[in-house]
């Protein structure tokens, strides 16, 4: 069955669009009552996160956009040091998609969520003609978490002389995967597409001192460590050594000419943590779901005077020293 | 300058965009901070809603996409008897947008979340290719609100037995606004979307037993009266004699042959009030801004035994009864 521009139009189509997708598999005693905002138990500190994903192709190796989306946000208020609590879902179907297709998406959406103990709380849906190729899917998923008020929210801005920057696992994955759909070539490369929870559940209540925590999406890592440099007036340095690239991904790059600093993730997160908890950091994420290859790759200096202030050195393997800049122009579009 | 896929890399163009557009005129001291989470204080209860909006054109008479967004989504925080605290802007922009046009949206919305007393905190911006026709731009919004504890939080399924149905105003302008420029029909007709904060701060601090309330929008009156109808149980009885239609959207009506039974509008809700609250409330209303057309519609009937329950009725002007069902079909498409 395809999705008809009727579906949008807030009548009894929309509704059982509504009942026969979303309600199904989002179930619960909030969303049940259908209300236009859903009125939920509040805290003394809120997070609050929104990401809009327009990834092509809607499906693809490892995941799709249904699992995206709650891993994008839910990723998002953790890294704020919130715990993630309500999720809200609003989807832009063009017409003539294929309600099973959607129906895939929305029941991926509603097991992500569960596996990341987040709560699909309300939702909105409108339909947009098909102006030519295949019928896209669009979503928006907002984001409220709970912020400990005793908690020291980490920041891009209180990097630290002598921190160790920690990456949770390999570098480029989603990357990869989507492109090398999009490209048709063949591989074992997979998303790698997941909600952090575990990890930094676990970093928190151990009180390891996180000064900067950030996913690593869009602009890859390269992006996000040039951001806490500048933010921090620091220079990390990096040992290309220790980046964690996996073997499959690393001839993907080779082969294409790709940068596996500029790609983008969807389940790994960067992090400047206090010197002296940095080994126990890593041991805390390696036993954590989707950590197991978590390491360090770089330190931060405050008094460097070698370097410009407010940049991001690698220290290549051949003995040389590479500056990492911003990302510019369009990197890979479409891909979350 | 035009929109193109580089202003979506999450890289450096991002950045620019972000600063020279959405910074510019959101500016506050929560979304200053640019962090994939705002963080903000929190309540006891929380309303949380969303919704994306889709209408063409972008610009039209009385309003634009900006205004369009906010008011939407103040309005349905409204409803839940929140008030609205924070707003997310989501933005997809198809490549070749006019930066001017996304600008003068982007100060919309942030003069109209200035009006309503809203806060827009955090955002994100996707940049999709153009697949034919005019440059599109899509908003979501999500909105956070905090609800008062004592707040008896009115909801469709609570329509009592005599009480009073009011509407803000006249019904239909918004979609005879769309309707009219799509179709290069010339009219003084303008989009009446707004923001209903002070009149629903009005009721509320005056004590009015509001029962239910709801934004009039896509589907229009029809389909919000059928709603609480079939959620209460009730019979719910219109006089046509007293539907508040201007005498502009009245002519454009009855040329095309439309129903201002399910028109959408965005600056107008319809109200259950207990039966002794009623006239209170429209004089509450009448004084507020956006409320000088407010007046009583009809009444709930719980215990009629003439009618099927569940149902809308309308007494019509030469004496007849006419069943107000649900809309079918399309209405007009990307109304909002």
């Amino acid at each position: 069955m395809k999705i008809t521009m009727a579906h949008g139009s807030g009548g009894e189509s929309t509704s059982q669009l509504i009942r026969d997708v979303f309600a199904k598999h989002f179930h619960n005693e909030i969303l049940d009552k259908l209300e236009d905002s859903a009125v939920v138990p509040g805290a003394g500190k809120l997070a609050v996160t929104t990401d809009s994903f327009v990834v092509t192709p809607i499906l693809f190796p490892g995941g799709d956009i249904g699992r995206l989306c709650v891993c994008g946000t839910v990723n998002d208020l953790l890294m704020s040091g919130a715990k993630p609590m309500y999720l809200t879902c609003g989807c832009i179907l063009e017409e003539g998609l294929d309600i099973e297709v959607l129906d895939k998406v929305i029941a991926s959406m509603a097991e992500t969520a569960n596996e990341a103990g987040i709560k699909i709380i309300t939702g909105d849906t409108k339909v947009v003609e098909n102006k030519g190729g295949e019928s896209g899917l669009i979503i928006n998923t907002s984001g409220v978490g709970f912020i400990d008020e005793n908690l020291d929210v980490p920041g891009p801005f209180k990097l630290q002389d002598e921190d160790r920057i920690i990456i949770s696992g390999f570098l480029g994955d989603h990357h990869a995967a989507i492109l090398g759909t999009r490209m048709g070539i063949e591989s074992n490369i997979v998303s790698d597409a997941a909600p952090l929870c575990e990890m930094v559940g676990k970093l928190l209540d151990n009180g390891i001192r996180v000064h900067a925590m950030r996913d690593v999406t869009r602009g890859g890592l390269g992006t996000v460590l040039n951001e806490f440099s500048s933010s921090s007036k620091c220079v990390i340095e990096l040992e290309e050594e220790a980046l964690p690239v996996s073997p499959a991904v690393k001839d993907f790059c080779g082969i294409l000419g790709l940068d596996p600093m500029y790609m983008g993730n969807e389940g790994k997160m960067v992090l400047s943590v206090h010197r002296d908890d940095a080994e126990k950091a890593v041991s805390l994420i390696k036993e954590s779901k989707y950590g197991e290859n978590c390491c360090i790759i770089g330190r931060v200096e405050k008094n460097d005077q070698t370097a410009e202030n407010n940049s991001v050195v690698l220290n290549t393997r051949i003995g040389g020293k590479r500056i990492i800049g911003l990302m510019y122009g369009e990197g890979l579009p479409r891909i979350c």
